[in-house]
């Protein structure tokens, strides 16, 4: 990518959040370029907030010397599909029996809880298990407000979330679940609401 | 902000592309929070993406030792409003006759016309003559269809443009003249399309 492969491979054994959700994250940056040249959605990732602590200036212009990654305080995706507002977020947990509520921040969290409220479609795409589900903004939020718990039971996200199969292209079409979500078709044996 | 003080005074004079809509860039990030208190809607700025050339590792993460902006291709700020997909870029110019289309990148422009297409509200804020334009995104690919010039003439941008006085709270306030664009009360004495 941007930085010399051996800098990855040294350290690969380092916990690293932002990298945890890599392979997700090129699946899913892969499906959205197949929205983009289909024309069916434009979403995008946004890029990851950093706060400078050292710049300088040359004839190009600033150059950062000492930066840091901040947290996102919105989700890492969004754009618009059919005219609505789309917003969401891939997390990813090596457990295999609950997903940790530490992996969404407290503002994601906040965020989450706005999007609904403002009529956007919003959800989280969950890889646990060798799996995808795409588990909708409602029924995140829903399982936070009624459970004292710091981690979300697989089989909560295995019931509630809705099964992406990984293709070959796109990998991951998660706007076909959007699509008989917003037709009011839940043919995938499950509702909208718990 | 993120870096001393000093440093931006020392190099004021240097032309550096993204620090010419500072002012501007804080009258709309300060009616974004207004917005968001007051819940009206949901807008945010996106981070400056970056290129990292070097990055090292210690116990707290990754750091960035060496990095470089890189141009948006999508506009700076989105969100959501009445559950409607809304994007928009700030822009400033300090002639007094025309605005280069030079501030508004390749990528940009393709993208303005990618979320006409799909429905969202695009426009872009322009600070020029001392005064701020809201031009919408379809009076703007109008120009850029119709011309083979490299600048707006000021006086496209004050008559297809609304104009947005600056207030005490919030201080541009946008959605005002979107709302009256999606009432279809175009009460501003000016077509939305031209």
């Amino acid at each position: 990518m941007l930085y010399p492969n051996n800098i990855k491979k040294t350290h690969k054994t380092f916990i690293n959040y932002a990298n945890r959700g890599m392979d997700l994250e090129e699946l899913i940056n892969e499906t959205n370029e197949y929205y983009l040249e289909k024309d069916m959605a434009l979403i995008y990732k946004k890029p990851t907030p950093i706060g400078i602590a050292k710049s300088s200036f040359n004839e190009f212009g600033r150059t950062i010397e000492k930066a840091y990654f901040k947290e996102q305080s919105t989700l890492d995706y969004n754009g618009i599909y059919k005219g609505k507002y789309i917003e969401f977020d891939a997390k990813e947990t090596k457990s295999k029996t609950s997903f940790p509520l530490a992996n969404v921040h407290k503002h994601q969290i906040e965020h989450i809880r706005n999007v609904i409220r403002h009529d956007g479609i919003v959800f989280l795409i969950i890889k646990m298990n060798g799996l995808y589900y795409l588990l909708l903004g409602n029924d995140f939020i829903n399982f936070i407000d009624n459970n004292e718990r710091k981690s979300i039971p697989y089989e909560y996200i295995s019931t509630k979330g809705f099964n992406l199969i990984e293709k070959y292209n796109p990998p991951l079409d998660y706007l076909k679940i959007i699509d008989n979500l917003l037709l009011g078709g839940h043919n995938y044996g499950k509702e909208v609401k718990s």
